[in-house]
């Protein structure tokens, strides 16, 4: 069997298993987002900024992936919310089976959102549907305004791009306008907030926008179908 | 065949053809570096002062690896130096019949250094063997020290570890001790340098690195074997 066919039935397989588990989500209106980034663009410390200002009853779960460690969950655990870990043992992406696995114990119908954290890569993991609702796609002001045309098939593929740490801003060489002219190039009409989770400054937007995916993942939910 | 067998074929094909490759290099006296590290850490920008630096009868030449654009070659090509892109259309690493073919039309009798500057990517590229001498993974300071211990394999791969963006550890929590420690607990000995390519701080720690290994290298060649 050649490579490609090879890697086209692993690929028809996750999408198999990420379908299952999208009916799954739905079923028990929980809004599955799937955050990806390049290592070190801070989609730990996003999630951290954002499990600190919910509301202690708030339902909501993480599921935090990495290759070798489990430093993640133990700084995202300190919130109080469910949260688990899963270890790839080199893998450099998530796949749905792993999802489908880790969320064995877990009652999806206790759920309003349940947060994945990928693999830092921002290559792989936009292959491997996670049966999410959203892809959200961070990136940190110091990685460059070029990145969206040099990854275009996860700046596509994700509705929301975070352009984070924007307090390094008058340290970097970066162009904001740029960078978002860029991610619109490949993915037009994108959705863009600007956030410093040192200073706190955009947290709202990207709170805003959690809230109004989830109000509108609900009414498509509840509109019939045509 | 199991995808993990196929792997293992496409891993081995690709040994072989890296095998060669080196042993080419060997005989031409050309010292191959395959610099890895995630997007945006400034691989390019390195081989930019890098380049800026050398006399210009110098014979370098950069193969430099995009998985879309041709950014990279372009920012490269005004020192003066033979550069060609690889665009892998969507391949998350490079891989050695890439190399192999790209240099089809270079003589590597013509040349003392060959820059390989891989997809910008933190995982993958650390299975790929291309023939080099030596791999160099680059981490700027605005990622978090913990990154060797959650990428261990290219750490453990690398033979030099350039710390780059040095300039920003005014504004980022980063700890350069405890980033360090944590690269060497991985790969005991492992070589650091400090660098920032904004003040050009540093640069000189990684020329002589670089000079260092050239000599080595060609030391090497020159014993006879036991």
């Amino acid at each position: 069997m050649s490579r490609v066919v090879l890697q086209q039935k692993v690929l028809s397989e996750n999408d198999r298993i990420a379908a299952h588990l999208r009916e799954r989500f739905q079923q028990n209106n929980v809004l599955c987002v799937n955050l990806i980034s390049s290592p070190g663009s801070g989609k730990t410390t996003l999630l951290e900024r954002t499990l600190e200002v919910l509301p202690h009853d708030a339902r909501v779960a993480v599921l935090t992936g990495d290759i070798q460690t489990e430093n993640d969950a133990a700084r995202l655990k300190r919130f109080g919310f469910p949260v688990k870990q899963i270890t790839t043992g080199g893998t450099c992406h998530l796949d749905a089976r792993m999802i489908e696995r880790h969320l064995e114990d877990w009652k999806l119908e206790d759920l309003d959102i349940l947060f994945i954290e990928n693999v830092g890569n921002l290559v792989c993991p936009s292959s491997y549907d996670l049966g999410e609702a959203a892809k959200v796609v961070i990136l940190s002001v110091t990685e460059g305004e070029d990145k969206p045309l040099r990854y275009p098939s996860i700046f596509f593929k994700s509705e929301l791009m975070v352009l984070s740490k924007t307090d390094l801003l008058p340290y970097v060489p970066f162009n904001l306008e740029e960078a978002e002219e860029n991610a619109r190039r490949v993915h037009p009409g994108m959705e863009i907030v600007r956030v410093s989770c040192q200073t706190r400054i955009g947290l709202s937007s990207w709170l805003k926008w959690l809230d109004g995916k989830r109000n509108a993942y609900l009414q498509l939910k509840a509109e019939p179908v045509a």
